[in-house]
């Protein structure tokens, strides 16, 4: 009997992968460029209907047609590679899938140049970390939509489930799926920040002790913030270290590192004009993180504020809540901004509804919240920003008041609140209707004849300033 | 008798650095494309030594070797266009420059191609708009040290002056030029952004008439803010439209455009790990000016703060002038950072003292502030950020009250202030020993397994934490 799959790339994600499937009542064929993993794999295959192979050619022989052959490579010249390898053993409308953190340009490449060989590609994004890829990741999966429904019962199948909904739905064509992905990342970044900057405020601006910030945490997870990455944040906070016996956040070096999904989203933002401000300002302050030295040599020369005041707890931890709630939605509008400019600029059709909805289980940034966002694409498919959404409308009115008082704490009292900061200046800058950006072109006109247009008529003007 | 150098592209900047030449006592050979700019100019050529040409061989016949061509063309294909046009006449020794705003990697790579051909390419950097071009802009050349020493007394003699020196230096090699331009045109965006913040705070938040603000402007640029764009602002906002008798300021229309300059400057720096957050704000701020439609319908929805207390004059006014300087040296910092670490990146000895020097003339940035920069780094070579320079540690300590006043007042009030806020993000960023990045770390590791360093000691750390 031929197999059903084939798993490509062992590391922990795929070989996760594999394990899933099998569970899942598929017969899947495995292959690793080194034998020691599928050695390994093989040794702990769960009872699973998992299938060894040494040699490419038996692999893809041994899978029924059209083949269905998953990668889970390194991004980068190996994925070149391994397709270079399996081409030759390849037939006509078999499909070979990328589940790696691919920029979605290099997958655009590769599916076209694989279409010239007639060989099917989807690049699909994979959310959920290595826990996910076992349990039910999210799944963004981008290429044509014949070839997807030859693996829409594997990939729905294995996908995390959300109220009887698979996270898995056809997300577009070519490197669309890795595009979602890539941005889903870089929201992550932001999102993170974000929690990362109210953790900070609460324990290090409001003096509480860590076990109290993990239940304000454990709280929030209880209402309208109610997420993932809240909920680790409290796991995280309650965790000790064994051998100091001090909680183990506080023995964490804060050195953040990156595997460059998060950049790719802010430089394909800047490339094509979106304002992406908070997951850039996410990926700065990671940046700042990794030159430590140069920190701790400036907090001896450059000094900040001091003496200062003590806020009431109740009112600010609420407010603090409130900020951290209207920071996520301008992200997220952010995020879904890039969608929806993206998905015109390259002709994808991207739907933000159902886009929401699958980030609602398996991946990282899962939240109650996605429901609210897919329900106001649903009202609104041509929603310009989330923000306008009656729902988050009136939310963000309701609670700016409470970013405005964090943000100038912050500001006042020398704590950098970079994400949070970036957040309510782009909600005024967003909700302004005349700018200071005529003085902008004043000036460029004054300096460069660049011209400039006027309020009152149509026309392009030129001032002889001096 | 041959002519001493050549100029392709009579475009406005062509045309002006073609009469600054020629006012120097230079024999200038001019080239166009197109016919009517080389009649235009000859038509308009102040009796000055130009020499038209309508074909591209006799006009580098014309030349005295080696030959001197300095390209004023669009920067793109044009470029490539006009260099395959002047291979075929030209000989061995020979040098192209190019004065637009290509980009430095662009420049690297006609600098190998042309290498191959045994012609001298150098990227020139010419800041100064149209009439710096006539009367003296800041030239920042990259290339071979040898081909500059061929045409550095052109130049020199063509650039500004400031206490006799000229504003052009060697740069470095290759991109280098074009590099440091890309950059100053970065560090002009964010300029500028401030001054538009600075701008409309004293405008619409302390409720001032434009003539007011206009003699503030006129004011400080007789302060240490003294500066080429705080000068043309106080002279914009003195400016009446002869149609309406409005201030002229009040009839431009709030989208700002650009070149893409501004826009290279945050990806090259997004690319390499480099936070330069007050560009980039700068430059999402027209990202936004150019939304104009959707501001203007999220105006009607979206409401900030309303019955603003009143800011007391005098003490704002000094409050806001100290906010831009403050400003203004983070966003230095940041510009000047992002030399350094690239010098270092492309091995190229990048001189920022000497950079700082050259800015001090022709270019859009000048100002006195650069002598300062410029002694900062003459100071020490390696300075790792502006900040720590003594006396910009010490005016930034003394600055930062008011930056943490007006930034605080803008999120409460609801005016949007991006880059002065975030300039006070990064140098509470900067300053903090011990960062939030720790939960970063611990999230990483929490959700991928992505490992940790310890503060305690060496190794990479990995927390099974559920």
């Amino acid at each position: 009997m031929q197999h059903s799959i084939g798993v490509i790339g062992l590391g922990v994600m795929g070989r996760n992968l594999a394990l899933n499937m099998a569970s899942h009542q598929e017969e899947v064929a495995i292959y690793n460029y080194t034998r020691d993993l599928t050695d390994d794999l093989v040794a702990h295959d769960e009872g699973l209907p998992l299938h060894p192979y040494y040699d490419i050619e038996a692999f893809v022989q041994s899978l029924a047609r059209p083949r269905k052959i998953f990668m889970m490579v390194t991004a980068g010249s190996a994925i070149d590679s391994v397709i270079e390898s399996l081409l030759p053993h390849l037939e006509t409308g078999d499909i070979i899938m990328d589940g790696g953190n691919s920029h979605f340009l290099d997958t655009e490449r590769r599916f076209d140049e694989l279409q010239r060989h007639g060989i099917e590609y989807i690049g699909v994004g994979v959310s959920g970390g290595e826990v996910g890829a076992r349990t039910g990741p999210a799944i963004m999966p981008g290429g044509s939509k014949e070839a997807y429904e030859h693996v829409a019962p594997i990939l729905t199948k294995i996908a995390a489930h959300v109220e009887g909904d698979p996270c898995c739905v056809y997300i577009g064509p070519k490197g669309a799926g890795h595009f979602v992905k890539m941005v889903h990342n870089g929201i992550e970044y932001a999102d993170m920040q974000l929690i990362a900057e109210a953790y900070s405020f609460l324990r290090f601006r409001l003096g509480l002790d860590v076990t109290e910030v993990a239940d304000i945490f454990a709280e929030w997870n209880e209402g309208e913030l109610k997420s993932y990455l809240i909920e680790i944040t409290a796991d995280i906070l309650r965790k000790t270290d064994d051998e100091t016996g001090q909680p183990l956040i506080d023995v964490i070096l804060d050195q953040a590192g990156q595997k460059g999904t998060g950049k790719w989203t802010s430089l394909q933002a800047i490339d094509n004009g979106i304002a992406s401000s908070i997951i850039t300002e996410a990926l700065f302050a990671r940046y700042l993180s990794a030159i430590k030295e140069e920190r701790v040599a400036a907090s001896a020369v450059l000094k900040g504020p001091e003496d200062l005041s003590t806020l009431e707890r109740d009112a600010w931890v609420e407010r603090i809540r409130q900020a951290l709630y209207m920071g996520k939605v301008a992200a997220y509008a952010q995020g879904f901004t890039q969608y929806r400019t993206s998905s015109e600029l390259y002709d994808w059709n991207l739907r933000l509804e159902e886009i929401a909805l699958i980030f609602r289980g398996g991946c990282i940034i899962r939240a109650d919240f996605l429901n609210v966002i897919s329900e106001a694409f649903k009202n609104d498919a041509n929603l310009s920003n989330l923000m306008l959404a009656p729902f988050f409308a009136e939310k963000v009115q309701a609670y700016q008041e409470s970013l405005r008082h964090v943000v100038a704490e912050g500001a006042l009292s020398g704590f950098a609140l970079p994400s949070l900061s970036t957040s309510l200046t782009y909600y005024d800058s967003y909700r302004t209707a005349n700018s200071n950006a005529n003085m902008l072109q004043a000036q460029r006109d004054y300096f460069g004849a660049h011209t400039y247009a006027r309020t009152d008529r149509e026309g392009i003007f030129h001032t002889d300033w001096q």
